[in-house]
């Protein structure tokens, strides 16, 4: 017989890429391990994670929102709301109680689009973000945006030959899933000399290019703020960008998960891509998506998400309930966390003095890292890296040393991937190489979270690697 | 602009089919929605799903396991152990304790395979099962049965036309994975005269015929407790099925699901497949499936299961690993679900005697419901049912009389969903009309659970349904 081997499987999966958790990510994972065994010989003694916005990973333990978890908790086991009455706030209670009433049981299956109060919710979160209603069904609880992103590429994606416009760098969800699903990725480059603004001009010369391979594109990814650049956009482009998915037919899909990570919110504030289609009254078909794995909240593990249809036809919105009631519904107890992040605590209620001691502080902690760490990171010589003003991420480019390229040609990775394996080899701090996320020939990055806490110590590490690193290979910047 | 329609998105999406969750389970919700307003004049007063096996659903009420419930509880909110220490039954903390030492926190992204210690438990749960040895690096854990079913599925298609061998009646589930997939169902009949058994001969017929048109067998799918017949294969005919794929260089997917779902447990017992494959040392390339959502836990609103995977080489276990990480890990309540159905409370543990009463309760409820239910039906005029010796459902066939074949026909539905139809526009019940399960020409059916805890007054309801519908269109049966 024939065995199953990487000749006979979908050539399609092959080409996916997915560097968040590829060949670094699993090393980390083997030096985890090893650290476990005495005399591993290791020159560090802890494995620190900063590939991934993971907040509440053991070794960072970002603390999760205590409201949060005591509505899950009583959602989990409603008796303890008779048993322990004492330890809950009232306004836990009255909400676990909504939510049981609505719901029933957390172990039955909701309604494949997510249960419906919660969508209401979710609809008035947004209305009171934008000024502009919102629709509780156009609105899509999912299992984190990640579940949404495969799922609105996979409906656009058509034979013989569509694309979708992605920014470089981006997140490489969407290289990935495009591989999975067969479409074609038009990369669009951002300005890093502009604090990695968006270029109209760079985007019509890659709809320009896609038509000439004879590659239809479909769709426009707009990471607002970026991953992994941070950077946000102010709304004179995001007004020309909606202008732009008109005149070609393109669908945006805004992905938008790090809409309340904001270091800089008074120069660099958020604006919702569905503010500014409603504002301008334009027909284009909006699909924002939304997640509680980012934010205050970081509840990565708890796999919860939505994501908003803007001017999307009857018929689309049934095509898509009918492919997301094939996987049947998204964990509910994703969905119960999606109900905390878009109702927090009102001010008055006996949570609240409790929850905003526990936002401000995760707000304030983030801001200060990434500011810390943009500013020494900046100091050491041939790396420059933009400040995020959002999201969980710097991402600092790498001028290297001939030798180390040349030494990361004989060893068969780019430069950047050769630069964050020796990292972790002896620091134990994972990043991810820039060639994860796309990027102009002879360029070199990386990225890395702004969630660990003990921030000296983190850059401190990088520093003494970078300045070693740089003087074994020869000092001398390439360019 | 172009705006987005039926005829500019993914064609593929378009013949998507899933009855479980379709027109009539659409049509149950409005009138659930209905019946909140006063005189709707609706002649039932509530809408009962025996549409999906759902336990837990409001009006089902199937009480969750305690144990599950605490240990979650406590995951989600650690402090519960010293604030309220009292309520916890002792190998509940420490079960949770345990946990919380290996995981960290549930709002933490996981290894994207499953969390480590979960695996080693589940591959233990195996061995104790089949007494044959099981990898934990070989299990990937997932959210639900159906997320892993449809990535197998995707790796396994490949252009330009190939498919996958799916038992008719089957669970829709194939098909619409198959269709979004561009796979080609190649359909094999169960022998419904022999309580819906496997027969040899059809599959190799169904292997011809694809060889015929040109089609690429590259699995096939058994599913053992059937759904939506509730048939178990017996050990002589599974070895049969092993050696027919070592023959035919297919994949096995073996949707285990209802293995704990045993009405006749001694005349009809549970063998899985991984066992066979082991005792013949077959080579074959095995994928075995298992859920927290059926069985005793019915825990579907968690989203959790698991996949084995048996035979396969590490290159393909790699590919596997690499487009399960793309959607970074199963949710992380399920999978706590999982490790609560693979290491339920040991005999002599404080929890021991109330999970022992709970499981035994719902065991029975559902073995003497599945049985009242199949004799009942059974005495109707046109009615032939299997009393499933598994699984949560009948599925009884239909004679119809002549007039209301023509009625359905006048109607443009089958005769199936007429009948389905009327039978949630009178009674408030909704089920499965055997359309969405495939059958051959001219037989009817629908599917049922049989989780509804008023026996009585819900199959009443049915038969005064069925001898009302019999009489309007005829009486007489059509063949």
């Amino acid at each position: 017989m024939r065995t199953l081997t990487l000749d006979n499987v979908n050539p399609a999966l092959l080409k996916v890429q997915y560097a968040v958790r590829g060949e670094l990510a699993i090393k980390a994972e083997q030096y985890r391990e090893a650290l476990k065994t005495e005399g591993n010989g290791l020159p560090f003694t802890k494995v620190i994670n900063s590939n991934i916005g993971n907040p509440q990973q053991k070794g960072l333990d970002q603390p999760p929102i205590t409201f949060t978890r005591q509505v899950c908790a009583l959602m989990e086991w409603p008796a303890l709301a008779e048993l322990a009455p004492q330890v809950f706030p009232e306004d836990v209670k009255a909400r676990a109680k909504e939510l049981r009433d609505e719901i029933g049981s957390i172990g039955a299956y909701s309604h494949s689009q997510g249960v419906p109060i919660i969508r209401k919710n979710v609809a008035k979160f947004i209305e009171e973000r934008d000024g502009y209603p919102a629709n509780p069904n156009h609105i899509f609880l999912t299992g984190g945006a990640s579940a949404g992103v495969s799922l609105l590429i996979n409906l656009l994606i058509t034979p013989p030959k569509s694309g979708i416009l992605i920014p470089i760098p981006q997140y490489p969800l969407y290289t990935a899933t495009l591989a999975q699903h067969r479409g074609v990725p038009l990369p669009y480059y951002l300005d890093e000399t502009h604090e990695w603004s968006t270029s109209l001009d760079t985007i019509e010369a890659a709809i320009e290019k896609a038509a000439k391979d004879g590659v239809a594109p479909k769709a426009l990814v707009v990471i607002n703020p970026g991953n992994p650049t941070g950077a946000l956009l102010d709304e004179v482009t995001q007004e020309k960008l909606v202008k732009l998915c008109e005149k070609h037919s393109l669908v945006l899909l805004a992905d938008e998960v790090y809409q309340s990570n904001l270091h800089q919110p008074v120069t660099h504030p958020f604006t919702s891509f569905k503010k500014i289609v409603r504002r301008l009254d334009s027909p284009i078909a909006l699909v924002s998506f939304h997640s509680i794995s980012k934010g205050v909240m970081g509840e990565c593990g708890r796999r919860g998400g939505y994501f908003e249809c803007t001017n999307i036809s009857d018929e689309i919105l049934a095509l898509i309930y009918k492919m997301v009631s094939v996987g049947l519904c998204p964990p509910l107890l994703g969905q119960i966390g999606v109900d905390c992040m878009v109702r927090p605590p009102k001010e008055g209620s006996e949570s609240y003095p409790l929850w905003k001691q526990e936002t401000d502080t995760i707000h304030r902690a983030l801001a200060q890292r990434t500011g810390i760490m943009a500013e020494r990171l900046n100091k050491l010589p041939g790396v420059k890296c933009v400040n995020s003003p959002g999201a969980l991420y710097l991402y600092p480019q790498l001028e290297l040393p001939e030798g180390a390229i040349k030494a990361a040609e004989e060893a068969g990775k780019s430069p950047d991937t050769f630069y964050a394996l020796r990292l972790l080899d002896e620091t134990g701090i994972c990043v991810v190489s820039g060639e994860g996320f796309g990027k102009k020939p002879g360029h070199n990055y990386y990225r890395l979270t702004c969630l660990c806490p003990g921030v000296e110590e983190y850059v401190g590490a990088l520093e003494a690697f970078h300045l070693k690193f740089m003087e074994k290979y020869g000092g001398a910047a390439s360019s």
